[in-house]
């Protein structure tokens, strides 16, 4: 049996996932469809709206077979890293393709980009460089390096956040030689950043802004997602009382920064080139994350990078974690998160070839970035209610989902 | 115009510590009354049911003429260190006499105990460590060795928390040879412990309890506590829309044990032989403040401890910083939270003899223990609404209740 890999946050699962499933299937022709999916903070450095075991629920219940976790310190992480943690994990899983949406539709387009950057690497870290000592942010400076070796074009545009995520895959299958196949799914309808709804393809981020705005599931909403996705919605928000947005966190992230001293921020991964004295200043008058996140931005501090930092602030992650946890060339396990009959028959079939371990649950003694895992998820928690934040977090000891 | 000073924590300010300010001024003869107070934590481990600036004015309005604060380091300690802060300070202003309750009311037997220690020193130490080795609590190994040395006797009790306290101040006074004349008043009526309220004279922990139980100032309660006081707790009230209570930071303290590492943990004052093994441990499964301190209890590890050790854990103290900041012989500034006439007119009599600085209001630059006052107020107020949170923690940046 093959698989496919994806790569996938989910938040929530929507008709756009089951279309780009739906897919996947057909032009890999593989068995198996694995998703590695964030956990309880997502890319763009934020809380997830529903926790990952309700989210991992309704993706096995629409099509995917086997949901592994993305560890913490590869989701909270720009294109490069995030890239790297996905494809590396999905790469010890055994998969033989990695399927993901594009603009285009056309993987062509990404490997000749990469052979493009390849052969003009020099050119584009020297205009990086310059741009970025210019003070502008990353985002930008790297558009304008990738159009100064016409590798950001009209068929390909590198400023677009799926194909950035995209091109990293790419990048990192080969810049790993891994036998996995690289393909690409033409994105329907709505674009990852669209705000409203029309339709049944909505983006997550219109659904999440419909959701948490009108704070139900209207019947717009319902038209975009499967009913298993509105049952988890349901059944999260009745058990917590709540969604997971940013302004829940602000009491604990005030307190957190307001405690903290200079040089322990200092210390904290994305609290870079002096902004813990920001930080600190601008805490004594903002009344919400809201306000702290608009009295911080500038042109150089995008609301991504912004965010990501407040992630690892919330669940206290240091600059030196990251630097180990992210560094070696392979992952140091696989944690499965839930699967069905197909995936748990894969899990069987791969096990022996898997040379790393398999977590199922986790336990006493953890790999340092399990516990990293674990701190996420009491931070991703700490907003509910006593009783249910014990129950929701428990989740983590337990076994994973079984649909079979 | 002499001084004669009290060490305080006015949780709230009572009809019982009018009269200590009465008989105080009548046997020391001094024009200016002096109140070192502990800040936003007290000695036994708790918040201060109100805040600092609301407990200086109370004492303010009815006798007192001049309030310090016993800086953080200093307060929330065991009664030698909390001793050390409060009559170094006393002695940086100048007080020629320093007045305390006790139970008997006779100096004679503080400072005949102060002598008998002395001369079986060794004795004393011995008994302690035995004791201490078996593993029962300090304040229960102390009092066996005092009791072993003939210290502890019935004129003398040395199990009373008010003889303890007075008896380090007097031990502070002689062990630094301080030009300070130690006086005591006996106490009326109300224990120290007592939990309920008979007559105009009740102890503060009676107060408290019938305060936060009942949401409400009693009867009872009106009538142990100058109007002035009832104001103060009222306009609190109103301002913050709570009392300080322990368990409004449990949410807090939760989010923050599971998010430390047990190295950083083991870093914090207090966490000690391992307790922050236990004290994660339990988090797993505890609903509120209450039912972590029963866990975490034993013959050890004594209810004033734990709660110490919490308080370093919300205001992120560490070790080292108290090793540092309670060493030296003499205070590092003196801060001022209030006057009245008097205790300007002393100030500025005083002024050229005080030889470290005089602090009014908090600025910028400052002295680490100041920094932690600072930590230590964020975190008082952490539990209150985001815009009244800013606004009382203004006041720690602003000059001194004048009440003239």
């Amino acid at each position: 049996m093959e698989a496919c890999g994806l790569v996938v946050e989910y938040n929530p699962f929507h008709n756009g996932h089951v279309y780009h499933i739906q897919e996947a299937r057909k032009i890999s022709q593989a068995e198996c469809m694995i998703a590695v999916m964030s956990g309880s903070f997502l890319q763009r450095g934020e809380p997830a709206i529903m926790d990952k075991f309700y989210r991992a629920r309704a993706a096995l219940s629409k099509g995917i077979d086997l949901v592994v976790e993305l560890p913490y310190p590869f989701a909270v992480q720009s294109s490069d890293l995030f890239a790297k943690g996905a494809v590396l994990t999905l790469s010890e899983l055994g998969v033989s393709s990695l399927c993901f949406g594009s603009e285009s539709g056309n993987i062509d387009n990404f490997i000749n980009s990469y052979h493009r950057l390849k052969t003009n690497q020099q050119d584009y870290q020297n205009v990086l460089r310059d741009q970025l000592n210019s003070g502008i942010s990353f985002p930008e400076a790297s558009k304008a390096a990738y159009r100064h070796i016409s590798l950001s074009t009209d068929e390909m545009d590198l400023t677009k956040p799926n194909n950035i995520l995209g091109f990293s895959y790419v990048k990192t299958i080969m810049d790993h030689n891994l036998p996995i196949r690289p393909l690409t799914v033409q994105r329907s309808q709505s674009g990852y950043h669209d705000e409203t709804i029309s339709g049944s393809i909505a983006s997550a981020t219109s659904i999440r802004k419909t959701l948490t705005e009108r704070n139900t599931i209207t019947h717009e909403i319902s038209n975009s997602i499967p009913d298993t996705t509105k049952m988890e919605l349901e059944n999260y928000n009745q058990r917590a009382g709540t969604w997971h947005v940013w302004e829940n966190y602000f009491p604990f992230l005030h307190y957190r920064v307001t405690t903290m001293s200079l040089q322990e921020l200092s210390m904290i991964q994305g609290v870079d080139e002096g902004l813990e004295h920001r930080l600190k200043k601008a805490a004594r008058s903002v009344h919400s994350f809201g306000e702290w996140m608009q009295t911080l931005k500038t042109k150089r501090y995008t609301w991504t990078r912004l965010q990501r930092m407040f992630v690892h602030i919330l669940t206290n992650t240091k600059k030196k974690e990251i630097d180990i946890l992210c560094n070696p060339s392979k992952m140091a396990y696989v944690r499965v998160l839930g699967f069905n009959k197909t995936g748990q028959a894969y899990i069987h079939q791969q096990k022996k070839k898997i040379d790393v371990p398999l977590i199922q649950k986790l336990g006493r003694t953890m790999h340092p970035m399990l516990e990293m895992e674990e701190r996420a998820s009491d931070a991703y928690y700490s907003i509910l209610a006593p009783d249910v934040k014990l129950a929701l977090r428990n989740q983590e000891i337990q076994p994973p989902i079984k649909i079979l």
